[in-house]
């Protein structure tokens, strides 16, 4: 019996039809829950708030791949071995070596991280155990491969992975070979973990999607991580980046930037939210961690334009900043290229794909919905 | 705005609950109709009998992707066009270098297919000629990276691409070093045809949910191959030809076995099918063109044990074989490798993943389905 396609279900009880599946409930999950009207997000439970303020992002990733925060014990048991998995293999070294320079690092991501797979030998074994190992690996990894990519286009030599310390502070260390500042440690990781998880979105449904054939890991976040590349879904703040760059590169007044864009009945990027009626509740955290972060650094440039920004979309539109508006500033702040705001919303992400993926193995079921044919029939060759 | 997540719909209208999306339809397609109930499979309007005896893959290609069959002149243009682009990118021969012998194909395959956008300067272009263009270079290049890498881990030297002949010649030569017989070149052809498109099942699903956000077509069938290489998915007929070899192995009386297999319960890989409640169209096309096939091969060895296998399931538990039991039986006499077979599938699906991504453009809508939150709510950090 083949597996592939089956169109129609076994009975035909009559199909609901949702176009692109809109209001459509595909799973049950109990990793995240969005309340838009209220404007709460929580991980297992917990408010975004409670943890951006209180928890790194290794404790978040251990709430969402176990269903509870860690104790001490627990805790220091994957921060060791998150440290000892940061290396990559040699090979996938020699893939970042010939990469072209102008490679689109979201591409780059893609194939550098299916081709660890081809270097894991427990790549394709599905028990439980291994799929933890594997995304303790991933969510090592994936910062390694994103300095060492960055580094290397800049005709710059990577810098090996620190063997203690926190993903931020290493991921920044390995990009700007210094160790960051308390402040820019702090609010990168918070930046991690407020995207670590956002529910049924459609690189997270396209990972289910691929993992629910029972194909292995590094499939399915090869997959989402296609699906987080498209402009439609990852991307936002970079163009709140190029914004801001625009608004500096041309000396403009950012009040009368604003103003002027408005009175032609363009787009401010960053305002308002498709799923958040009130507030973005990640964006009043990072507001409050850039004005810190910007005083350590000596660099309030960003900052000061954005808090100008906010205030004019604010009184002229009543619409709030998310948090692409001020995750842009943050990584401008911090001199991460603009190209790789993506990437990192991967490097934060993986840890909600793989918890998704867990969960969908706990309780399998192939996601198959049903297309409606509209073509011809009845045609023939006529040979 | 961020586009990333909302699980919840503007308008609240009362959700519809389907686990795995059973029985849900997604979206409309002109592509591909499955009739279980009467064992039809339509192509844009044809059906498949009619297309596996008188059109090549590359006819159906064009089929998938234009909604009408190709008059000589187009036919001539993109059999052009498809033998022009079969060469890869020195870059990707060199990652194939680079790969151990003992991957796994799909893995490798699903790599290469990433690593093919790093050296292609359209990538990340959307337009409808740009994408089309990149689905002649993806069906013509799939099959040389396959050849390569097999060829690699036998240790012999990759065999360049002829620059004329059809995709299932020129996968043939290149894979052996010779010239396929008539017989072998129809009967490949046939398969690929068989194979081109079933449907929105999980890979092509996957593909278009990555699709939707508008990635690049890179990134959607990367993202279709990790969904093709899971069990649930591609894969029956390494199963069936398993069974087959174990036969073989163990001297077995194909018939004995059968009968042993049926009184312990056990199920014979290759019959009855999910959608196809009578009989599978597909299986018949190949019966008869494996029965040529091993006379020019002068290997009767897997047509004969399979028809027997075929007869004792048929009699003693009134199962049809399905596509999966012939082309196993192809694949084996055309000494293909096992870990072949879900590759040659991706070889195929292709023209149909492609199909639907351009189709999934033409109108784009973000697909986007909704989990409901069955965790804890309201706990605290308490720090």
């Amino acid at each position: 019996m083949t597996k592939d396609a089956s169109n129609l279900p076994p009975n035909s009880s009559p199909p609901s039809t949702s176009k692109g599946l809109e209001g459509v409930i595909a799973l049950e999950t109990a990793i995240c829950d969005i309340d838009g009207t209220k404007g709460t997000l929580i991980y297992g439970g917990y408010d975004i708030q409670d943890l951006a303020a209180h928890c790194t992002f290794e404790e978040v990733t251990y709430l969402l791949w176990n269903g509870h925060l860690p104790d001490r014990i627990q805790l220091d048991h994957l921060n060791r071995s998150l440290t000892a998995e940061r290396s990559i293999p040699p090979m996938v070294k020699e893939l970042l070596a010939i990469t072209p320079d102008d490679a689109n690092p979201m591409a780059l991501l893609r194939t550098a991280v299916s081709a660890l797979a081809l270097f894991d030998g427990e790549a394709d074994d599905m028990s439980p155990d291994s799929n933890y190992r594997k995304s303790v690996r991933l969510t090592a990894q994936i910062p390694t491969i994103l300095a060492n990519f960055d580094r290397r286009r800049k005709s710059q030599d990577p810098i090996p992975p620190l063997r203690d310390g926190s993903i931020a502070s290493n991921f920044l260390y390995m990009l700007h070979g210094e160790e960051p500042g308390e402040a820019a440690e702090k609010t990168f990781d918070a930046c991690l973990v407020l995207h670590a998880e956002h529910g049924l979105n459609a690189s997270t449904f396209a990972g289910r999607v691929i993992g629910a054939t029972l194909s292995d890991i590094y499939s399915a976040i090869t997959g989402a991580l296609g699906g987080l590349k498209g402009p439609l879904h990852g991307g936002a703040n970079i163009k709140v980046m190029e914004m801001l760059m625009e608004i500096d590169r041309t000396g403009s007044d950012p009040k009368q930037w604003v103003l002027e864009k408005l009175n032609n009945k363009e787009r401010i990027m960053g305002f308002g939210h498709r799923v958040y009626k009130t507030l973005d509740p990640r964006a009043a955290i990072l507001r409050d961690m850039l004005s810190k972060l910007s005083s350590e650094r000596g660099s309030s440039k960003w900052f000061d334009m954005s808090m100008v920004i906010a205030e004019t979309v604010v009184s002229e539109k009543g619409l709030h900043p998310n948090v692409d508006f001020f995750s842009a500033s943050v990584y401008g702040t911090l001199d991460i290229p603009s190209d790789l705001f993506t990437p990192i919303f991967g490097m934060s992400r993986i840890s909600g794909w793989t918890a998704h993926l867990m969960e969908q193995w706990k309780d399998n079921r192939l996601i198959r919905p049903r297309a409606a044919y509209v073509g011809p029939r009845n045609l023939k060759t006529g040979r």
